[in-house]
């Protein structure tokens, strides 16, 4: 099953995808909250009601003429990692580590699949990063074990983790340089976790600048993999509905580059997962 | 005037402090939204609505018999400052940062005034630091000026930033030793901007353990001020209305002691900023 979050009148509207189509599942199954996280706090069914929208004579609109919003568009936490694929480490100078390097990004970083990721002001240094969004679908009891983790998994996006580099690299701390406004592509689709390989392992994921590849691996080469990644989490703090954690980015971006790229007004970049979708992104100046 | 939040019948409710009472905001004037940051949103007058609710016959609850909430239960944005002082940073061995260490909390981790602080099963390295917290009040316009920024605070607060230090370490980015469920400690009350110094300068701020004072500064030794940090944020990112800025912590801390301190259950914590108040949180040890 697919779902995606478009705009209606301004508001985020969770949707099932039918091919081409999508159906408003608040307008098909008015139990479903419109919103993606408010639905699964509330313990909904959204594999059941999605299957019976689908089923039904429910009015479609075609994806190409909707406005898309980020996936999850007001997340309780968005926790990334770092140097989650060894070669990106590596090429980075960077040892394999022995714990991810967690960072988080607040929600008001996000863009939507189609939204312009928008080169700062105050910054040149705009770079891309390919990544796999996992959406927490169901509260993770602390200390939940690696083995028993992806049952809690609601299912699987693109991430575009685009990261002004001079700003993460002002001090230790890489927070400000992954929070810059409209930085955080995050869509176009979820797919459901029952469609795809468990921990979404075994999936290529290409980053393209351009139409040109980037980025080119397998979510397998991840040195932490999703279960275990919520595992350790777990160890910490409580993962709730529509938590995501966006799970690092392979080899190859802009600033391990010689000379480095980075991205400008007019580029596009495309995050492609096999199985879960192709996230575009113009790439546009700040308007100041 | 000093705004709250508590819990009714296990719902977060914004309230008006009047004396040792409070008075349910939402109750009183129906219009205001009864979360502080939902209130804040709509642009509600929160200071006149107060206003009207304190000099009617409003029904009143002695607040010390009210369970109260973490004072914004679910910001957007919780964005903390690492070795704002300057004898913290020395301390710990750093020279004057150049630019704000910024990282993130998630609104998973925030207690409130009164709740326990929660030594983790996984760790005994806990530790307290005593902090200003900062409520913004309306949208912080893109590249605003330190000269404008603080017409943008709505009040103050309390903050008790606890840190599972050897998490905290485990990479160049704390950010999950900073994550622990249980460790945000964030109250008692919220002091509108009004009643206090701008930008909450001059301000005697002490932390003690079991009533001893381990932490004693003014919040006119921040290396970064309310007002820059507001500026250096809205170059990067949009600050929203109950977004909170959690403005780091002076010397004392129990890791730098020797040998060091550290909380256990059965220890209590007490946060006193001069004319903001003071935020205690017994120390208890992760339920397993």
């Amino acid at each position: 099953m697919k779902f995606t979050t478009y705009l209606r009148e301004g508001a985020p509207r969770l949707a099932v995808v039918d091919g081409t189509d999508l159906i408003d599942l608040n307008d098909a199954q008015p139990q479903v909250p419109a919103d993606l996280r408010a639905a699964l706090r509330a313990g909904i069914d959204l594999q059941a009601a999605a299957s019976t929208a689908l089923s039904g004579p429910c009015k479609r609109q075609a994806i190409a003429s909707a406005k898309l919003a980020p996936l999850v568009p007001e997340p309780g936490k968005i926790i990334c990692l770092g140097l989650n694929y060894f070669d990106h480490a590596k090429e980075g100078g960077r040892d394999k580590p022995e714990y991810p390097w967690f960072f988080f990004r607040g929600a008001s970083s996000l863009i939507a699949h189609g939204d312009a990721g928008v080169v700062p002001s105050v910054s040149t240094k705009f770079d891309y990063e390919a990544e796999l969004a996992v959406v927490i679908g169901r509260t993770v009891p602390r200390h939940t074990k690696q083995a028993d983790a992806l049952p809690y998994v609601f299912g699987y996006s693109c991430f575009n983790d685009m990261s002004v580099r001079d700003y993460q690299k002002r001090t230790p701390q890489w927070t400000i340089g992954k929070n810059f406004d409209g930085t955080g592509g995050f869509g176009p689709v979820l797919v459901s976790a029952d469609e795809l390989p468990p921990g979404a392992v075994g999936l290529k994921i290409q980053g393209r600048l351009n139409g040109q590849v980037m980025q080119d691996a397998n979510t397998s080469d991840m040195i932490f993999n999703v279960a275990e990644t919520i595992a350790l989490l777990a160890d910490v703090l409580t993962l709730e509905p529509g938590d995501v954690i966006v799970m690092g980015t392979p080899a190859g971006v802009g600033q391990a580059r010689t000379p480095p790229v980075w991205m400008k007004s007019g580029d596009s970049f495309e995050v492609e997962i096999e199985g879960v979708g192709t996230l575009v992104n113009p790439i546009a100046n700040e308007r100041v």
